[in-house]
This record gives C-alpha cells, sequence and structure tokens, in this order.
C-alpha cells in the first residue's frame, strides 16, 4: 500500500537514484519496520542496494528484543543486518544526546559500507507534529520548513509523505511485527500532547490538517531558500571595511534584510541572533523604531557585543559602558 | 494602558501621520469602542482629526442600543458622529456581503468626508485566529499573512498588537461601556470555535502562541512581498509570445517559480488558480512529476482550459478533448 506513495516520494523528491547503497536505519518502531519492509521491495525495481541497522543506545531495556525484531525482518527481505552499540552521556538532554549519537553512528557506519544514503522514517504526522510545535515556540517562517526529505550529509525520509494511518494499516496488512517505544506515550513530551491532544482537535475542524501543515512545511522550505539566496545577496552587496551600509540594507525588500542580518549576527556573535536582537537591529538599520534603542543608536547583544551605527556603516563591537537599554523581549 | 502600545504601533507600522483625518468605524463592540477611546486621546498628540461612525446593516435587532451608546462615546470624546445605513442582500453568505457592504461604505464616508483613513478595531487575538483559520484550511506561507494592518485603500488597524484581554482591561479602567455581538459567541461559526476552544488548547502548550501567531503574520507578509518581486522579475523575464519560456522558469527559485506561474495562471484563467493546478503546471515546467500529467504533457484547468508545452514554451488554451488525467487533488 504505501510502497507506491513512497517510490513517488523517492522520484519526486530525488532521494536517490541507480547505484546508489543506503543504510535504513530501523529500531523495531512501526514507521522504521514499514519503512524497511517498502525500501525491501522497492530496492531491485530501483536498483540501489540496502544495509539495515539498528542503533542500541544502551538506554531501553527492550533492547534485546528490538534487536531481534530488525534482524528477523532484515533476514526475511534477505538484507545485510548490522547492529551500531553507541554510549550516551546522561547528562543534559538525553533525548538530544541520543538523537545526536544515532546520526552520528549512522552517517559513520554509512562511510565504512559506502553507502551514500542513510534513511530514517519520518511520516507526514511527524512533520505535521513537527511544524505545530515550531508554531507554538513561536517560529518564523523559516522554522516552519519542519523536517528535511532530503538532507546534505545525505539522509534521507522516503516516508515524509506518509500518513502514519497507512503505515499502520501496510504492517497490518503485511502481518509486520514491531515493537512501540513508550516513550511515545508519555504525556510528559510536548510531542505527545501534540500527537495525542492538539493534532486531533485540530483535525476535528479540518480532516486534513496533517497534509495541510506538511504541505505548509514544504512551501516554507521554499521560500526560505529563496529568501536566503536574496539576503546573501543583499549581504554582500552591503559588506564595507568594518561592517554593513546601513542605507544599502535599508533599500532592500524587508524580508531579504532581516535574513542578510539574520547572517550577519550569526558570524559576528557565533550564534543564531534571538528574534528581539534581530528586530531592534533591523529597527536600527530601517531608521524606525527609535524607542528600542540607546541614545547613541545602539543594540546590546549577548556576550557584552553591541550593534551600532557609525555613521553610515553597521558594527558590532565590544560593549564599553552599561547604560543602554536592553531591546524589549516581545 | 493600551494607549501607549496603539500609539508604538501608529509609529512602527506608519499607518498615519499628522495631518491625516481618519473615519473611526466603531460598532459598539469591546474592540472598537476600545479603539475609538485610545484615537480620541491620541488625536491631539498626533495632529490628526476623527469623524466616529456606525454602520447598521439592518441586521441586528440590538442597532439602536449600538447607535445610542456609540453617539454617547462620540460626544463623550468631542468627536462628530456619522450613521451609515447599508442594505444587505440576504442571499449567500451574510456575514461577508455584510462586511463588504460595510467596507464600502466607510471608505465611501471617508471620500466624501475628505478623510485619508478608515480605521477598524481588529485586535492580535483576531490576528491569531486568522492564521490558525488559515493553517487550518491548507494555507501557503502566502495565507499566513493573515490581516494588513495599513491596507493600500486606507483600512487601518491600529489595535493589531494588542491583546483582546488588554482591550477588556482598558475598558474596565476607563468604565466604558460596549455591547457585545451575540454572534461572538455563536459556536457553529468557525471562528468562535477556535477563539474559544483550539486557541485555549495551544496557549496551555504556550502561553506566548498569540503573539507567536501574529509575529508569524508580519514575517509571512514580509516574505510573501519578497517572493512576489522576484516571483514578477521571473514571470517577466520569462514571457515570450503566446506564452512562458519553460526553460527559464525551471532555472527560478522553486519559489519564485511557483509565484510566476500562480500569476500567469490567475492572469489567464480570471481566477486564483487552485494548489493541485499549480503544483501540477509546476511540475510540468520542472519536468519532474510525469505521474501528475497527460500523455501530451498537459495539464487540465478549469474552465475548459488547459496548460501544455508546446516546445519550450508554456501555452494556457482550450481544450480540445477531453482524455487527459485530471491533476491529483490533494
Amino acid at each position: 500500500m504505501i510502497v507506491a506513495r513512497v517510490r513517488r516520494t523517492i522520484v519526486a523528491r530525488d532521494l536517490f537514484g541507480p547505484g546508489d547503497k543506503i543504510v535504513v536505519a530501523c529500531s523495531g518502531g512501526p514507521d522504521s519496520v514499514a519503512m524497511t519492509h517498502a525500501l525491501g521491495r522497492l530496492a531491485e525495481p530501483l536498483g540501489v542496494s540496502l544495509v539495515v541497522a539498528t542503533v542500541d543506545h544502551g538506554l531501553r531495556p527492550d533492547v534485546q528484543r528490538e534487536l531481534d525484531l530488525v534482524r528477523d525482518l532484515a533476514a526475511g527481505l534477505s538484507l545485510p543486518f548490522r547492529s551500531l552499540r553507541v554510549e550516551v552521556a546522561t547528562e543534559g538532554s538525553l533525548q538530544g544526546k541520543a538523537r545526536d549519537a544515532r546520526y552520528e553512528a549512522l552517517l559513520g557506519l554509512a562511510r565504512s559500507e559506502g553507502a551514500t544514503r542513510v534513511a530514517v522514517g519520518h511520516s507526514q504526522d511527524d512533520q505535521a507534529e513537527t511544524v505545530l510545535d515550531r508554531l507554538l515556540r513561536g517560529a518564523s517562517v523559516r522554522g516552519l520548513a519542519g523536517i528535511e526529505a532530503k538532507r546534505l550529509d545525505g539522509v534521507i525520509r522516503p516516508l515524509i509523505d506518509v500518513r502514519r494511518s497507512d503505515v499502520v494499516a501496510h504492517l497490518e496488512h503485511h502481518g509486520l511485527e514491531f515493537i512501540e517505544d513508550p516513550s511515545n506515550q508519555d504525556p510528559r513530551f510536548t510531542r505527545v500532547r501534540i500527537r495525542r491532544e492538539l493534532l486531533p482537535k485540530l483535525a476535528a475542524e479540518d480532516p486534513a490538517v496533517v497534509s495541510h501543515l506538511a504541505q505548509l512545511a514544504d512551501d516554507a522550505r521554499a521560500t526560505r531558500a529563496l529568501v536566503h539566496r536574496v539576503g546573501q545577496e543583499l549581504l554582500a552587496a552591503a559588506r564595507r571595511p568594518g561592517g554593513l551600509d546601513a542605507a544599502k540594507l535599508a533599500g532592500g525588500d524587508a524580508a531579504a534584510r532581516r535574513e542578510a542580518l539574520r547572517c550577519f549576527l550569526e558570524e559576528a556573535t557565533g550564534a543564531a541572533p534571538r528574534r528581539a536582537h534581530l528586530v531592534a537591529v533591523d529597527q536600527l538599520v530601517d531608521g524606525a523604531g527609535s524607542a528600542d534603542r540607546g541614545p547613541r543608536g545602539e543594540v546590546r547583544l549577548p556576550h557584552h557585543l553591541v550593534a551600532r551605527l557609525d555613521g553610515k556603516i553597521l558594527t558590532i563591537g565590544t560593549r564599553l559602558d552599561s547604560w543602554g537599554p536592553n531591546p524589549r523581549e516581545e
């Protein structure tokens, strides 16, 4: 059932082509089992070879059952199987660290196997949940791009256009076994509440809300690429010794100017700027919003840095005093 | 309380300047009463003159009470008052027709009074509700721009950065009377369900969700302007006798190409294209997605029109036969 849809995704999103070798990441969960099965069906017609891999973080009690299940699945599809053991430091965000360690291990395996892609099993529902999560956290258009179907590092998501309900139907139809990750049921996670409470509430207003949010992610990603290109052109045109030509920036489209300043601030401070700082510097350049800057046209940034206009040049320097107001945090 | 915030909005969004004359639309509802009161306080310091106007659609039973309330409010602020009677055809979407008739009457009054602006009382909550409504209906980035703070025709929204809770606090603080529109409580309207059920549910995840959605609307509006400018440039560069140069289009950014095609289809068919048609024509031009076109590289459009590639030129013509498949409606 999902096989034809996955094939259309592979072609339309150019995920891979004949001759590619793909590490298929399979945790034993429903999405990745269905993906492994579907890619197993498509490998020969599409002319690619597969290696199935499971990552053991040493965090879950069911790990042996998961390993056995994925090994059996791979054997049933006549595919090679690899198990990867990674250590995760236990302080800080465990979920984030486990994810980073997992991708690192999978990309490492790809290198050692001579593989060109790593396939992971995020579905259209994951995409919609990500977009909704970003909306709740205050994303700009940039943030709505959600998860990428094809990353530059070779990670691909063949299920990105497949609904989770179709994954479940596929598993049932083919009698495929899987193991549900217990953390997917834990309402302490925002993501679980989004999946189990918020999206059903939105779907009651519009049953197509999941595909709508996923289409929005695609549109936002294309839009973001255009804004970035034009923003980079504006940034290059505005560069002067020691800073940026404010008049040149002010003459650009508002969205391009904001993107140019975002890149400039990230480059000057070493971190993505917070929205309040970006807005304040934008207003400094645009000549508007005088309430948000100090008496000499300055915006205070983190790490004792300050953005100021020296004549017509926007510069980032070290703060020498401490009287300037902080930009309002809105 | 809201007066300082409204003043910042007027300056930052350049809603009007000294010497402007403003028709202030006041229905007697909480938002418009608070707006009328706040603008009444700001008229002298900002050097503008005001005329308060109420539109009577002949639809609501409370109309005499509303007229009396707004007349008294205007008198208390020493502002001139006008009442406008409009007729609304009773077939079709009553809400939409009443809105169109209201704006027409208000803009007509502005012309006859020599006024340059018409102020209406939409708040930040209205903006957030609009964005959420558009999200549910499947908006692209373009659709997330929401309501405009300053329209080309002179309509302005001074409360666009003010929370509804601050409106209510302002009314209480100043002892201002208002009349609630009963349709604002009717859960048959999607907007009422969004306001009373969905947004509170989202706010439980993030209390700042209303301002986040409103900021997203501003970002989407700026982004949309940039995409439109670049899309128009691409469209102009691709124009050939009888159609558009497909290779020229295919060489543009994906978002700019989509915008160029959106404008081209709207111009050729007389209506905004549906998403499915736009996607299919985009794929025709991009050379991908062959599953979505007919055997001769055609996309069927409404009104017996068809988009096809004649050599390298994208043309819109009349359909001569009926064998081509419709683009999938997703």
